[in-house]
């Protein structure tokens, strides 16, 4: 069977209720399918997106080369087999690719919220994927499966929606973001903060050179930076010049510059320097404790069987992050409702998206 | 005895010829020394600073809070013993204190260099040292020491100028400068020269507002990052805010966010953007091996004894890096020339500037 992709825009014209105690008085999900839902819908399964990701996480799109960022799970045959199951990535709360997020047009004016779009945490894009779920009649899933910010997204299903979804898949995420990661957000806050052509979020981007706003493109900059690690780096580009004068190497540009350079340039073509502030923020505001008197009372409301999935270079949300909800799950006396694996990998916090091979087999047991 | 704190400048009316081809046709450097020249002139050790150091290491300047950046380490009884040696330590070519560097007077007209300073690599750093050194005649060092960049300049004393001290110590530094290093100076350089009050390098300081360049205060909070480490973020600010709204945390500022404000703000007061990226440019070239067939072939010079500590936490320039200087020391069957200790530290690169009480015995023990 195909893999069956499916785009599509879901309006509601009713407000969602969001954790600061502010609303939306009416929201748009953008939403991705694959495979075909059963009779009894009990075959679904949540892929949650990272912070720069969107819906489309398998297959081609015409006139694309390539395709969506987690085509090698998603698939006949593959870890999450479409051939099995239904498979539903929903563009998050406060993203820029047709969901409802600070630059879509608010109230009766229609102009961009811009900084007047309230902030949103992690519970909000999890509850306003309920919404959706329930509008399609899908009142539970097979699997709720994601990575970094997919991965804190799982664990808030987990906690906040315990009976939604039998098992749980987290991949490169944390129990509540730490200070490490929240610094390198700060450089991205700053630098586009900072831009006089952010104009504090009143930018108008037709006046934007194609690339973007180039602080954007800073803050993906440092974004690489903590997706890789030293020895992924060291690996892939070594001390290579890429350009020389023919004479000094000394004048040349770095290999790692250009592609940090390349990298960054094309993200801020694509992507909304609002959204990535409010997104950023969400990530920081994330911990699972927060409502809760400990992670013990947090990890409590567990039902689900979680799968942890860690990477040894992971320098934005270390393995001992993730072996902090195992060591508690153990604490529970839960220890048969969790899986904790660290993939041995130099990547870096990229490998949740780079190295399947490494740990999709993984991902296919945890879903028999 | 005291301190004997000296500040000098001394001026040099003929040329320094740099690595590059090109040369300076006069230059300053300014210079600190403490305790006191024995009349063989033999009990000279030379203290090589960092990136955004400066000549001042030890004691007090009047009215001023805080002493020199190394004042634990050099003074009467210290591991850097002043009653015994008598310690110097230069401005770097390049910086912005005194000695010669990109916003200095140029030729007749006396106008700043700015952009038309020539790139500098660490080479011409200890080159312009040696001038100076001979001027006083100072033909050799009881030792030379140093960390981070500093480390990367006694190194060098080892390498090119291998009679000119017996014993060379070098903290927190590398043979080579490592993409992942690269990356985060990446992130200064983009954000300086993309800022409009950076003008391609024709600032006008005076049109600054009292902080200074803020893309110089964010190339600076990505440095603070690089020379941290998510233990000691964690240990140092954990996920404790520093304002709320009283109601809602989620409005509120982290702390961490609030520690590389501060500092980085601070130091855009008193750095010179130029200079920062003139140095950061000279750290990115370093490479022992650049003039030499290998590793090897560059360690072979050193006939000094050589001190190298590492400390475990240190993101930016790994202990392997460190290790591998000893490694390749061995395998040339110089093991007897080489000692590397590697701390015990979660601190990250800054320890050599904090966690003195943790290595100042194996200094103390390499000047005996």
């Amino acid at each position: 069977m195909a893999l069956n992709l499916k785009t599509k825009t879901a309006h509601f014209d009713h407000p969602l209720y969001l954790e600061s105690g502010r609303i939306l008085e009416s929201f748009d999900l953008k939403y991705e399918t694959y495979g075909v839902l059963n009779k009894e819908k009990s075959n679904v399964i949540v892929v949650c997106h990272a912070l720069t990701g969107n819906h489309h996480a398998a297959g081609f799109y015409e006139a694309e080369a390539k395709p969506g960022w987690w085509d090698g799970m998603i698939g006949e045959g593959k870890a999450i087999d479409t051939d099995k199951f239904f498979v539903i990535c929903v563009n998050i709360i406060g993203s820029c690719f047709g969901t409802t997020g600070p630059m879509s047009p608010r109230g009766k004016d229609k102009e961009p919220y811009r900084l007047k779009f309230p902030v949103i945490t992690v519970t909000d894009m999890v509850r306003a994927q309920r919404v959706l779920f329930n509008s399609l009649g899908i009142n539970s899933a097979y699997a709720v499966i994601g990575g970094s910010l997919g991965a804190m997204q799982a664990l808030c299903f987990a906690i906040e929606h315990p009976n939604f979804s039998k098992r749980i898949i987290a991949l490169a995420g944390t129990y509540a973001t730490q200070p490490w990661a929240i610094a390198f957000n700060k450089i991205a806050m700053e630098a586009i903060i900072n831009d006089p052509r952010f104009k504090g979020g009143l930018y108008d981007k037709d006046a934007f050179n194609e690339e973007g706003l180039s602080s954007l493109a800073l803050g993906r900059m440092v974004g690489h930076i903590s997706f890789l690690s030293p020895d992924s780096m060291a690996k892939k580009f070594g001390r290579h010049y890429v350009e020389t004068d023919g004479l000094y190497e000394l004048f040349g540009r770095f290999q790692v510059e250009r592609y940090l350079e390349y990298n960054s340039h094309n993200f801020s073509k694509r992507f909304d320097p609002l959204s990535y502030l409010y997104i950023i923020k969400a990530m920081n505001i994330f911990d699972v404790t927060r409502n809760f008197e400990s992670l013990q009372d947090s990890l409590s409301n567990i039902v689900a069987k979680l799968t942890l999935i860690s990477f040894k270079g992971d320098l934005l949300f270390l393995p001992k992050e993730m072996e902090e909800i195992k060591k508690t799950m153990y604490d529970l006396g839960r220890s048969s409702l969790v899986e904790y694996i660290e993939i041995d990998s130099k990547y870096g916090h990229d490998a949740f998206l780079v190295e399947l091979d490494k740990f999709d087999m993984y991902v296919k047991r945890a879903l028999e």
